[in-house]
């Protein structure tokens, strides 16, 4: 299967605040961003596998500023890392200054797709081939957090988890 | 005041289409449309300005192409001419092929903003550069779309047209 | 074909500004009245031919007045000329003051509409017949407007439109 | 106080029934249609008050026809009758056929508001006189209506509501 | 048919609102409770019947305390009473406060919903038995309820009444 | 400071699956499903705290189940540990049979909470009691959680992992 670059897939999802999807304290609410995060994932999912993708897991989502109503907030979606029929993707979560333009991380999210044929059924993906620095980080993190992943739904042995265990017992 | 280029500030609003924002016909609701094209272009106005931005007018959109439930839909929004303090803003919609990924034009709008300070007085905001050949194209167009706008608002008398005179009786 | 009066297709879409349809500056958001023109728009349409209408163009709208939140917005749709299968519609927008109730208008939108079959195909609409003296003025203007929004369209010579080629080289 | 008429404060909501707004038997959902009723009815308690006003009890709704997606739903609200500072509005819902233009009625609710001032105290409405046969017959209805919900509300005991003894014992 | 508690079908929708869920007083909207009840009472009237089920009236609801943006809002519904194919529910909604997690009662509804089978005809739903003193009181009052529903329907005449006529002429 | 059951501060937010919260596939939009834990994870959090709390990260959600247009979502949001200020949520997600009643499991959500004063900083939180063997289990297990949550933000070293280290090396 051909291999792809993360960037052949990358999703911008540049969007403001209102007041309908505010909190009480007047910042974007928190099952609003999800929302957003989660469209534009599995955008990313779709166009990196030409397939239909459905969201497996959400691995995890760091809320690192709140979003204010009125402001900017940008999405980028990029593939982190494929195993065979699935896809880990990398949300980044930005707003940025009105007046300087400034751009901050609001957020960082990993959610998990998998892509399947017509009656539902799990078909390949094209492989990545990280490409920057950070590219290369998240495509190895995304090993560890597979297996983390695996054991917590206790479907792989601690044991089992060799890149975790070098990581723990690694000194 | 410093110059800006189209792409300073070009915003890029990539979705999908759900089935609450659909029409009976399961297409993307016409006012969907809109209002996400309404939003793009007004971060658009805002990141060229730095400055609050509120829309004067919607001067033209044109949809030629049904976007059906469940496509992905890109808008991308840059400002084609400034007056002043008014921008205007170009709008282009497109929908991608799930399975080619080819992108088709889904339509195409022209919005103007103005930036206002505080208290909602008009402020100045910074020209406009256009670089590529089609920026160049829709620099000049938006010369005359505004002589037609003010005519048909009744703020200038045809006479005084130059541009349009030029375009009508020219040969 | 039988003729038809602008009244006959009358929609009045009557409603409030609630907090989840504002924007930061607490005014009804313009992509949200978009969408209620639209509505309020297809539904004139609808009444008119008696047929499934499409959104073809929004040929123009300008916001004259903010729109603050807790405000009654009526918005009133007449089809304004018609040409074989396309309607122009003109819509009005009001708001009105508690206290007082006068009626002060907000802005003014044009959008074309298409009639189709069930198979998506244009098909013929009844003529309509101005009666008010703004009927007759929109009705005239009207052909203006279709000119100039071929011509745009890249698919009328400015020598051909001769409604416009008199108001620019009329004296 | 100004005495006014039923249609000095009447309101009419015209509107689609798009796909986001249905239940899962694709016809518009019970609860949507209920807050369409709530925004008709509150806009007609303003006008005929020029006051704040607030939803105190919904007395009745009836459904009797279920309105499909795709449906131009018409909400007409009207004042029946006031009391001191409450008003009691009835709201007529109708569906129209979209060949035939015929309208049918797909519902009725009767709602109380009351006026209130900027602390939210109660204050006086002005009187409405009924001007066709069906205003006068809600009128006289909206009096027995008041009763029940008094006795309901454990308010009013039955033996002085007259107007219902007498419907009751009344042979 | 096999007899139900009320308990076997008590549906709890606890929520929060939201600011696109507030109405220029910045309290819960009317239509918007509305909707939640609506949503509630509907999954009851299932769950007892284990059948498709339509709104067939609301009967009756009294808003006794606004609730304010950022509250948490609970909704429990329960069947009080069944007649062959219908169920009257009735739906408690109570706020509670953030620091002594005290809570209020802030209104009152009571819905009518009927059971249909797949082609939108009624089917019988299983008898409901009362329980605690509440739901015995509730039970009692629903025949009378019912009574004057089908009178003010104008299909039941008063002298029928029997429980409402003992009510009014009954000392 | 008092302690806690996780059942003081349950929250059920039971939902029905319409048309407008759904995905091309007709099940719940993920994105919305997310919006709904959040929602009642958050109420969780302030009934435990009875403190203004933010959403601080989102530590796993897996979606094990697609959930028809149609369906009844049950959403339980528990407390599951508490660490100084912020506490750990555990949510299930289940959907029901509408003939035979019977719930499974359509997900489980793990999210965290920090209470905040009204200044924003982070303030004590009562500790939290499990109760159930289900509890002890997730009380347990959140603390594995929150070292690897540490270790995933580069704020703890794998070496002072205690738990996690024994989990990996522990043979």
């Amino acid at each position: 299967m051909q291999e792809k670059f993360p960037l052949d897939s990358l999703t911008v999802l540049t969007d403001l605040v209102l007041p309908g999807e505010t909190n009480p304290l007047n910042n974007l609410f928190g099952g609003e961003l999800l929302a957003r995060i989660d469209r534009a994932a599995s955008i990313t999912a779709r166009r990196h596998s030409r397939r239909i993708c459905v969201t497996a897991s959400v691995n995890h989502v760091a809320f690192n500023r709140a979003i204010p109503l009125g402001a900017v907030v940008t999405i980028e979606a990029k593939v982190s890392r494929t195993f065979t029929s699935s896809m880990e993707i990398v949300i980044d979560v930005w707003t940025e200054d009105r007046e300087s333009g400034i751009k901050n991380s609001a957020g960082q999210a990993i959610y998990t797709f998998v892509a399947v044929d017509d009656t539902g059924n799990p078909v390949p993906v094209p492989p990545v081939v990280p490409q920057t620095d950070e590219d290369k980080k998240r495509f190895e993190a995304a090993l560890r957090r597979k297996q983390l992943s695996l054991i917590l739904a206790g479907k792989m042995k601690p044991a089992d988890a060799t890149e975790l265990k070098a990581l723990f017992a690694g000194e």
